[in-house]
């Protein structure tokens, strides 16, 4: 493939987009923590399963970093199953035979929803870092205006993992009477510094790489695919645990005997990291990766409330479910107890569960039985008190 | 400071070297493990103390990936302290006035040992990627014949943390009957996947900068500074724990009140790694962190040792002191705790001490008291069996 020219994965116009999208902002702009006010947008989104009769069925589920939309179908680029194709379908943990699962790109992504990778119109360029400095609450504000778009006055669950989970806690703070059930799986209230730092050797070896071109890699016809693929290899460390790694890699060596006294990838690990870093590069955008990491940088409820991250959820009705994972070292299960904690006292009705794995913060996205298991019975659970009828397989499992 | 033709970060040719260097392999060449001879190759080191008559009294400090010879004295290109200065000096747990401690830069480093950096006399130009691949053996042998040039028949003692640690580990096994006591501190049999992992990242982010020129950057008249940077701050986030970072920085901003919507360093923990990274590159070169990297990553006491790590040890006169700090997430206890443990299947004599310290990795080059008092009444009390004469604090502290 060759570098230059190459300056989008996209493949599609507004015609062939493969998706839902829809134009917000049209009558009131989106206001940005920035200040700066959004108009005539675009969000792209997915939905499965069937909106009911009372609009009331309806689950909000928000992506993490590098996921997007196609949650539970293949996606467009890779032609990969969706990125939660476990626990989205029917008869799976969120059963789209009972709920109505909307998904959409977050701002400032690269699936179809507005980011630095789309035109301007008042320049008719790409926005690149013109585009405003996003907020995770910012994002959320988008979803909401999506969910006015679709005439749904309150959502029966909102539900994510990672950065997709300090979207669901932003939810049930800002929008507590949109809300029933929220489940923030394997997050945080915010970032830690060495979760800062590790962003931001991202973000500098992207801004490194000579075809950043100051943001402007577009307009130069070039596309800063080292930096990002650096990016992603030093985030793909953290995602996953040093058992993880160990169990699945060790010293194991790559369709070799011996190693070669060279810097070709001997290690099995060296040769899946590559891979990670290349294949990456196709499907994201490199300016959205700056953008994205610097939202969940941002991200700070307690900083939001006054200094009490309590404060945020002060006589909320909604019910919460928080999910950890004990191997999970990006954002700890002592993570996850901060936000228990906090519920707790303000006597919130929240439960509270840490799965045994050793895939490290990727188990969200994993085969974990259990973790399925227990979050199926949080849904169907509230839906039953929620008065959403039940369906064949609704009571299962639990 | 311009980056083309600004090749190399040393002032000095040979007339002018701050400190010591010799030509070894004048008469046998020094066998590498690749297969490879290396002959009339420099090595650069330097010495505190006083070598007694009977040359009884040496230490040799292995240093670290990114260390050097200046262990006790100001670096003569950053002119901040040695790198131990702290544990090395008249009355310091490395006691000058007993002791004659003798470092010398590693085989493949850049301080005036041999390297890729340094001319082949062959080609009359840099070695760059035509230096061969190096190991921890063989910049142990490199040190032996240094021993040898100094006429030392006999180490008193071996001691060094992290890549040092290998070292030394490596000095015991191989040269048993040359050393008397052996200090391993925070460091391992061999690197796990993630200890790989990361130093791949850091490869990677030097070998995607354009400026490296497929090695041959010094010919080109260019450095790869922002992938050497890169590499640089994703292997310093390893060196400290995520509490360390945490009381250190937080989520504290730098010289500003709010957040400032951008790509700046808003959060001070951004402005210091930014700060590691762009000082490393002032005395560090590329290739160098490439091949010591390696290094550490082929090393792998087992597989060098039928598989057994305590086969490396078995009928060892050596005394040892294995130490780790609690808060090392590169090399954890865990992995000192394996040296221990195949040290005492062979009944080796061995002493194992864990500190508490909030610190990480770093924490051996750091002011930790305990570790400091230990680690002298190790030394002490092996001089004292030895027979090595006792000076006026000898008897301190423990």
């Amino acid at each position: 493939m060759s570098k230059s020219g190459d300056t989008s994965f996209r493949q599609w116009d507004a015609d062939t987009f493969p998706g839902h999208r829809v134009v917000l902002g049209r009558d009131e702009p989106l206001r940005l923590d920035c200040g700066t006010g959004l108009t005539n947008f675009t969000v792209a989104y997915q939905t499965y399963g069937k909106l009911n009769a009372a609009k009331t069925n309806a689950v909000m589920i928000c992506h993490a970093l590098t996921g997007d939309q196609f949650v539970a179908e293949p996606h467009p680029i890779t032609g990969k199953a969706g990125w939660w194709d476990l626990m989205v379908g029917p008869g799976k943990p969120i059963d789209t035979d009972r709920y109505f699962v909307i998904c959409s790109n977050v701002l400032g992504g690269c699936m179809g929803t507005i980011g630095p990778q789309e035109i301007n119109p008042e320049t008719g360029s790409p926005w690149a870092l013109n585009f405003p400095v996003i907020t995770i609450a910012d994002m959320v504000r988008a979803q909401v205006m999506l969910l006015d778009h679709l005439e749904i006055e309150r959502l029966f669950a909102v539900a994510g993992g990672s950065i997709g989970g300090m979207q669901v806690l932003e939810w049930a703070a800002s929008y507590p009477d949109r809300v029933f059930a929220a489940a923030p799986i394997a997050t945080t209230v915010h970032h830690s510094a060495q979760n800062i730092a590790f962003h931001e050797v991202g973000r500098q070896a992207i801004m490194a790489d000579p075809d950043w071109c100051g943001g402007e890699y577009q307009n130069e016809g070039r596309n800063p695919k080292r930096g990002l693929s650096i990016a992603r290899m030093a985030a793909h460390v953290t995602y996953l645990s040093e058992l993880a790694l160990q169990s699945k890699f060790g010293r194991r060596l790559q369709d070799r005997e011996a190693i070669t006294y060279g810097f070709e990838a001997d290690f099995q690990v060296e040769s899946y990291l590559r891979h990670q870093g290349s294949t990456f590069v196709d499907r994201f955008d490199a300016n959205s990766y700056l953008y994205i990491t610097r939202a969940a940088d941002y991200f700070d409820m307690a900083e939001q409330h006054g200094g009490s991250v309590a404060d945020a959820f002060r006589d909320t009705p909604v019910r919460f479910c928080v999910i950890s994972f004990n191997s999970d070292w990006l954002y700890p299960t002592a993570e996850s107890r901060v936000i228990v904690n906090s519920l707790n006292a303000v006597a919130a009705n929240v439960s509270f569960a840490e799965f045994e794995t050793s895939f490290g913060h990727d188990s969200f996205l994993l085969n974990v039985p259990e973790f399925h298991r227990v979050f199926r019975g949080f849904l169907n659970g509230a839906a039953d008190h929620y008065g959403l009828p039940r369906v064949g397989h609704s009571g299962d499992a639990l």
